[in-house]
Parts: structure tokens; C-alpha cells; sequence
């Protein structure tokens, strides 16, 4: 069997480089954005509008939205919800849509614009995305949400992860994608330990989310598929 | 002590997001931009003249100076010199200047342009170039010519030997320092054998280049530390 490409883009500055034409691109924003996104999902939330701009998801608001909003880490003052999954697992929001914004992750899926699909990738969902993948028999490129434009220790240790679960069917040549692989290889005894590490949560330290790194650390709780339809990511 | 800062930067596409000012900027392109250029100076060529199009090269060798240009990792027709550093230890260069382009390198260090200074780095003179920065005591950044603009693994992974070296003087709490680290603590104990995988070595190997590998991967042979002064590359 000839495999399917796969590749690593390790911030959304570089997508540039690659060419998403009728591949799937797998945005993953591990703390917190798309971990946020699939146990919204999971929990029956009806939709997601991802915004790059706080004016964007403020006049969806305005529309009778729901708001999510973070920048630096943080719950923007104004919005109803921020960047912790364990917000999204309040029964109110079953059926309800929220318009969201996040200093990288929704930067990344407005960046993939060109691609075939685009589907919402977290630890939390990982063999769900896999298993998806794998079925659809389509080329893939896992888009990094990164730092601010610059490389991040957690969405690529999460790329490492999915190659390996696609290793049957996928391969790649690329340099990024085989660092992925080796971060992975060498976090996923303690992936907790490893991301500990990084320098976002570092950053985020101060506000007592060690909970929630945990939590977006942990692998599968979720069997949901959350793909970009028109404006909206939704499971169906 | 309150140590001197460190950071990675992965690609010359990502430049612009680190300040150079009064920083030291150590370029590197392990395959093979830099470790021609240490080899070159350390058999006394006098200067090198880093130029970013084969055009400007070319202008330079009418002006009586020696030529090298590479692109996609092949010696262009026209030019005296390619890309292979045992081209580089000829005693005929000895006392010569030669404009140097290649597909990664040469764009790094025009990249650089706002450093306080700018130094050549390689496996070969790895020990030279630390003690240097340590004596100056200054701030630096390890700039990466990477592939293309895109990540690599040979030039992270001297970025991560040069952190461990300079560990005792400067820290980083970047992730791309942090996996940089990783990979060579990887690596480390088989440089060659950890680089054959890359996707540039896989890209040259029809080239026969698998000595001008294993040499560029041979750490201190040269006590050299090459700097850009004005437009030229000397040691002095």
C-alpha cells in the first residue's frame, strides 16, 4: 500500500509552506483552545464560531452569542466564557453557540483556510481524529497553534502522538515531523511531567491552572470529531 | 550570578520575532553553509563575502574575487567553489576573499543585519565559538538557516550542543531552547548516525556526500571563530 503524506507545520506563520488543497488539517491548540473546543463538543454544545478579533466575538454577542474570550492567558473582561475546558462542561450550554477567540488557536484554523477540512484536534479527542483520518484515506497536515507565532513544546508533542497512531497509513519526510515523533517518544511516560516543562505553562502558573494542564494532558476521554463547517465547528 | 538570556530561533522566517540589538547572533548552517566557512578560515582564506543571490556572487567575481554558490544543495555552474567544506581546505584559497551564496545559510546571516554581532558557528569550532561568547558575557541568539524556511534537524540540534555548553552562563526559558536541548541529549552519543535521518541528509544522499556529513558532525577540529565585520566574514 502507498501511504497517505502527512506533515508537521509547527506555527501558523509557516502554513504558508505547505499546500492544504483536499488535504484535512488537524488545528491543534492544546492549552487550552481546541482541548476547550472538544469537550464543548462533547458536552453537547450545538456550536462553535471560532473569531480572530475581540470586536468579532463581541458583536456575536450582540447577536444573542454566547462569548468566549482569552488573550495572554486569561478571561477577557466582557465574555461569558475563557480558556478553562471545565467551563465547558456546564449542562447550561447543551444546544447553545459560542462565538470564541484565543491569542493562537482560533489564529491557526483562520490560517488553514485553503485546506480540504478542517478538523479540531486535542489529546482529549486523539484516537477519535485518528480513527477519522484513517477512513477518510486523505493527506494530512497537523497545524500547530503555537505561541504567538513561535514553536510550543505542547501542540507538537501532540503532532508526535497523532503521527504515531497514523504510522499504517501515513508517512513524512520532513524534519518537523520526525521531531514531533522524538518530543512524543520521549514526554509520553509523563506527559503531565514533560509539558510541566514548557514555557507556557510556566506562564500560566501563576493562574493556578495546573488542573486544567492535567486535564488537557489526558488522552481520549472524548470520541467526538469537530470539523470546521462554513463558519462553524460542529460534530455533525 | 544572574545569568545571560539564550533563545533558539528555528528559521530565518522567525527572526522578526527576537530583538538582536547588542545580542550576539550565532548563525548556523551545519549542512554545510557554515562549516564551509569555519573550514575556509581556519586554512587562511582571508574573508568571506556572504551574498544572498547567485547575482551578486557572480558581480563579485567580476570584480576579480573567487565565487561559491550552491542551490539546493548542488555546486551552481560558474562558480569556482560549491558546498562541500574539503573544497574549502585547498592552500591555493590561502590569503583569498571569495562571495559565498547558498539556499539557507547566506540568507541567515543577511537576516541578522540588527545583531550587535554576528558569528559563524558550526560542530567544528563549536568549543571556540562558546568560550567566546562567554568571555563577551553578551545576550545571544542562535539563528537556524534551517530548510527552506522551515525547521531542520541538523542546525537545532547544534543550537541544543551550544545551549549545554553555555548552560554554566546563559539561560532560556523558550520551548524551542528546551527541545533544541532534547534533541541533541538524543543525539548526542551518535551525531551521524541522528542526522542520516534527517530530511536533508536523505535529500543529498544521491549527491554522495556522506563525508562532507560526517565531518560537518565532527566537533573542535578548528579553533576559529568567524565574524561578520562590514560586509566580510574574517577571524580578525
Amino acid at each position: 500500500m502507498i501511504k497517505k503524506y502527512i506533515d508537521v507545520c509547527l506555527t501558523p506563520e509557516q502554513i504558508g509552506h505547505f499546500d492544504l488543497k483536499d488535504k484535512i488539517v488537524v488545528v491543534t491548540d492544546i492549552l487550552r483552545a481546541t482541548s476547550c473546543m472538544v469537550t464543548a463538543m462533547a458536552h453537547e454544545v450545538q456550536a462553535i464560531i471560532p473569531v480572530a478579533t475581540l470586536e468579532e466575538c463581541q458583536q456575536l454577542q450582540f447577536k444573542g452569542y454566547l462569548g468566549a474570550a482569552e488573550r495572554g492567558g486569561e478571561q477577557v473582561e466582557g465574555f461569558e466564557l475563557g480558556n478553562s475546558p471545565f467551563q465547558y462542561m456546564n449542562p447550561d450550554l447543551k444546544g447553545k453557540t459560542i462565538a470564541v477567540t484565543t491569542t493562537n488557536g482560533t489564529q491557526a484554523i483562520s490560517k488553514s483556510g485553503d485546506a480540504g477540512q478542517i478538523v479540531i484536534g486535542a489529546f482529549l479527542n486523539i484516537n477519535a481524529v485518528a480513527r477519522y483520518i484513517a477512513l477518510t484515506g486523505k493527506d494530512v497536515v497537523i497545524h500547530c497553534a503555537g505561541w504567538k507565532g513561535l514553536f510550543n513544546l505542547e501542540d507538537t508533542t501532540f503532532a508526535g502522538a497523532l503521527l504515531g497512531k497514523l504510522s499504517a497509513t501515513h508517512e513524512s519526510e520532513s524534519d518537523s515531523a520526525l521531531m514531533a515523533q522524538m518530543l512524543y517518544d520521549q514526554g509520553k511516560n509523563d506527559l503531565v511531567g514533560f509539558i510541566q516543562k514548557s514555557s507556557h505553562a510556566k506562564r500560566l502558573s501563576g493562574f493556578n491552572i495546573d488542573k486544567d494542564i492535567e486535564f488537557c494532558m489526558s488522552m481520549n476521554k472524548y470520541n467526538v470529531v469537530p470539523r470546521l463547517r462554513g463558519r462553524e465547528i460542529r460534530i455533525n
